[in-house]
């Protein structure tokens, strides 16, 4: 029999991508990225022109659909593949990027009507407009003490259903009146895609706080955040919530046509981007922590038990494989960290030696910073750049560097950068462990692991754990596709469960990173002293972080 | 009659520099400058080419005789006054810059049986190789409660004439034995100059912990450091201490030939270089803080009464101004660190900008930074790239920086990197005045406030006082001048005192810098958060700091 494949849709901020996967071995065949026609839209609307605040960020839902337009028959293409060969698609989002619907499911910044209110376009995740709503949010839910309230750290962000739902309310109450249903983007693609209206335990679970067996924030809850919120998850965030794998339909006669495949093909519900990269590298059995690394870090991890612990953004059962509590933690900068020590505070003669020596000035410092040992620059820092996510959610504290002389050179900063970040994964792990939840592996994927070395060998170094790399740049697409595969089913040529999809799809190089054991030694010290550093500056020895912020806000 | 003029000679550490003064207005009528054909000897001896150690730093002094020769004879000429015209002569040097002399006063260096050790050649102040006497020296004279200690604010520096004497001592016995007199190299160009054997009693007090009523350590100090020192200051430090202006003596025919000038014309007796700044500037009385800004901080004040405050280097009577007390605080870095952060740690895009705009990257980085407002960046940083002189006196402390974002910019952190050092002279003003000794007005020179009026501003309001400016940029050599013209005396058309040589020579600029209210109010929080973190990183709060240097000593 002719091959199998799969298609994994990535939907990132800017683009979205289209993986072929050989559902044999895990194999990338073909890829295409179809940039969003509109990209994120943060300054005018389209076609109106009216003016956003500075603090937004939406997109046009076309764009979706466009990519599936493009990339899907392209990737067919290159391959040379065949419509029949394609048993499954599973599709993979940023999240919550959600956005409000008629009745008919049609999006009401498409309707003539509503295309002018910028409160009827779709919210990216990182619009971040609702900062006064999710404040209230978080105060109310700890007053009363809301049992949802600790599963998310504590803390509900201004980028998720309830404080753009309620920032809709707030500014624009006939959108919201006029909204039949909240949804999340990854679910209206889906359902363009099948005509089912369903939507995923993921995004659900992660980013409009439900739980399996509690459901929504309870109707008494949002009535005592606003009466006119109490039917918010009854009405608008109603329809069925399936796990990840589950069917949501087949390919519609009009989908099939535009992507090129055959009708009824098994589409698989969404996942949010970060959460497909977990099969995608295997680690669909508790105390794998796989840590999706690019311009910020997201942890995710397995476990069989539910608890509350400090710091961990999320947990949530069937979140990311059906049957475990999936656990999210993160750093809201990482990759974002370096780039700005190599835009904003690397000399020109780095730049200069890096153009003679023909590699990249982030490639230059690695190769210096390669050369010293732990704990020889003196130097030590937080890494803060974009606040705390894990474990101190706390977006207003800043970056610190301690320990310069008149000697420290370029490349010292950015190795005690490069530390940093390790530090902030470390101190995760162990809020983890303190709940009990044991980390055995970590995996790394996301685009900086495989770019960098040396920082792999420091985040060995700094966790005292052997690290898995990702051998796939496209480690959400893959996992996305391996979801298809499972909608797919068994008897389809499929997987019966994410867990057999893994076993034969998963890819991870041979390579591991192992920490040594001087380096090791080293940094045992070093992290005690970023450890104290981070207590003090971070829960109240002193609160100058704050402070500054506070007073640069005032006077901006 | 014609004109009258004197002399100032200025020792620095890579030159000398002659300049003609007209003494009835201070005038600068013309300058010229010697490099030293040695330069500063740190790699190997001239001619037997022996190899120092890295901390070492030696001068050759003959180097400081080619400074007479060329450079007085070219203001000279340069100004077409006559030899008979020029009625005294003053010179500040570098201190404690040292030499071991024989019983003709030759300094040992300059016989062929010595010149191949390294220990018979001149100290430059920067020698850093006796540390090891100088903690021994600190520990001892604390434990035995010697009262010097506490004049210079608890801690003796390896730079000053007790610990590089007692190297000499413990790694070339012989040479020490063989040295008549060990000199500052200010009181040994005197000698050359006049052949009068005196020393001056600002180097003394400051450098050699001399003091007016008990003189030097005492013996029994000195024997219980080590008994081969116990004749140390009875006989290698003998000889008469002049107070500041005395005349050493005349010229002698011979340097007065190599000189170009009168024999018997007045020379003054030496003083540090800093020092020579305070009369320059026309701070002759109580209250008038000087400070001395240049790749470090020197600040210099009056007093009529002796009082040890916490973290002052030095208070020496008759140290500066005959009759008071002077004080001595310092900086360890200030210019330094602003040149560090240019070279590396500005990025290539500013150095092409400033480029494009035909201004250095200073210039640059300064407008871009007086654009911005106090407390704007919500940056704050500790001014400790080279350790903290005043008020903690503590070489192991570090740089340390706070309130980084992904939007901080290069110029924020240039601000920041100013503040810092304001903040650090304000500290200094702040123990004087818990010292009880008052300070109403400041005086800037010495290089950096003529060149940059961000950062005099930023002093005006950080230290809530009006700031005056230095009208020259050879400040220390124009103070030299005066003490030339006090030197030759009222009767030969000079001064009776250094106050009345400061009340007709003295150069300040009309414009000064006052404090802005508004700013002054922002800066006095950012102050306070400057101090926390200035107690906690350096009293003990968290000994991070100390910390990571030890292990950055013990890794490299």
């Amino acid at each position: 029999m002719d091959k199998r494949y799969a298609i994994g849709v990535d939907y990132g901020t800017e683009s979205g991508r289209a993986l072929l996967v050989d559902i044999a071995t895990g194999e990338e065949v073909a890829t295409h990225v179809t940039p969003y026609p509109h990209g994120v839209i943060d300054e005018r609307l389209p076609v109106s022109g009216v003016k956003l605040r500075s603090d937004w960020a939406l997109q046009h839902p076309h764009d979706y659909l466009e990519v599936l337009r493009r990339s899907v028959p392209a990737v067919l293409q290159a391959a040379g593949v065949a419509p029949e060969q394609v048993i499954g698609v599973g599709i993979d989002f940023t999240a919550c990027t959600m956005m409000p619907l008629d009745k008919n499911g049609t999006p009401l910044c498409l309707l003539a009507e509503w295309r002018e209110n910028p409160h009827s376009w779709v919210k990216l995740w990182k619009h971040h407009a609702a900062q006064e709503e999710a404040t209230r949010i978080n105060e109310l839910a700890l007053e009363r003490g809301e049992a949802f309230l600790p599963r998310y750290g504590g803390k509900l962000s201004s980028e998720w259903m309830l404080a753009k739902a309620w920032q809709i309310l707030n500014e624009a109450p006939e959108v919201y009146e006029s909204a039949d249903t909240f949804m999340e983007a990854a679910d209206w693609v889906v359902m363009q895609m099948t005509g089912e209206f369903v939507r995923n335990s993921c995004t659900a679970g992660y980013k409009a706080n439900w739980h399996k067996q509690e459901g929504f924030p309870s109707e008494d809850f949002l009535r005592s955040l606003d009466p006119r919120l109490e039917g918010l998850a009854r009405e608008k965030l109603r329809g069925p919530i399936l796990p990840l794998g589950s069917k949501a339909g087949g390919l519609t006669e009009s989908m099939a046509r535009v992507m090129g495949l055959r009708p009824g093909t098994a589409v698989a519900v969404g996942i949010i981007d970060a959460h497909a990269m977990v099969p995608a590298v295997g680690a669909v059995t508790p105390g794998k922590l796989v840590m999706a690394m690019g311009t910020s870090t997201c942890h995710l991890l397995l476990s069989e038990r539910e608890v509350l612990a400090e710091g961990i953004c999320g947990v949530v059962l069937d979140g990311i494989v059906p049957g475990y509590y999936g656990y999210e933690a993160g750093q809201s900068a990482v990759g974002d960290i370096f780039a700005w020590f190599v835009e904003e505070a690397v000399p020109a003669y780095v730049k200069e030696a890096a153009a003679n020596e023909g590699v990249s000035v982030h490639e230059w410092l690695e190769r210096r910073a390669a050369a010293a040992k732990p704990g020889e620059s003196g130097l030590l820092a937080l890494d803060w750049w974009n606040g705390n996510r894990s474990v101190l959610m706390d977006a207003d504290l800043t970056g610190v560097v301690v320990g310069m002389t008149l000697q420290t050179k370029p490349e010292e900063i950015y190795r005690a950068l490069l530390e940093a970040t390790a530090y902030g994964t470390r101190a995760i792990i162990e809020a983890f462990e303190q709940g009990s939840v044991a980390i055995d592996e970590l995996y790394a994927c996301g685009g900086l692991p495989q770019k960098n070395r040396l920082l792999m060998q420091i985040y060995a170094d700094v966790t005292g754990r052997e690290i898995r790399i990702a051998d796939s740049t496209q480690t959400a697409a893959l996992g996305a596709a391996m979801f298809g595969a499972v909608a797919a089913g068994a008897e389809a040529g499929g997987y019966g469960s994410v867990v057999e999809a893994a076993a034969r799809m998963a890819r991870v190089r041979e390579e591991t990173f192992k920490p040594i054991p001087a380096n090791a030694a080293v940094y045992e010290q070093l992290y005690r002293e970023y450890k104290e550093l981070h207590d003090y500056f971070g829960r109240g020895g002193n609160e100058v972080l704050k402070r500054l912020k506070a007073m640069k806000r005032g006077r901006a």
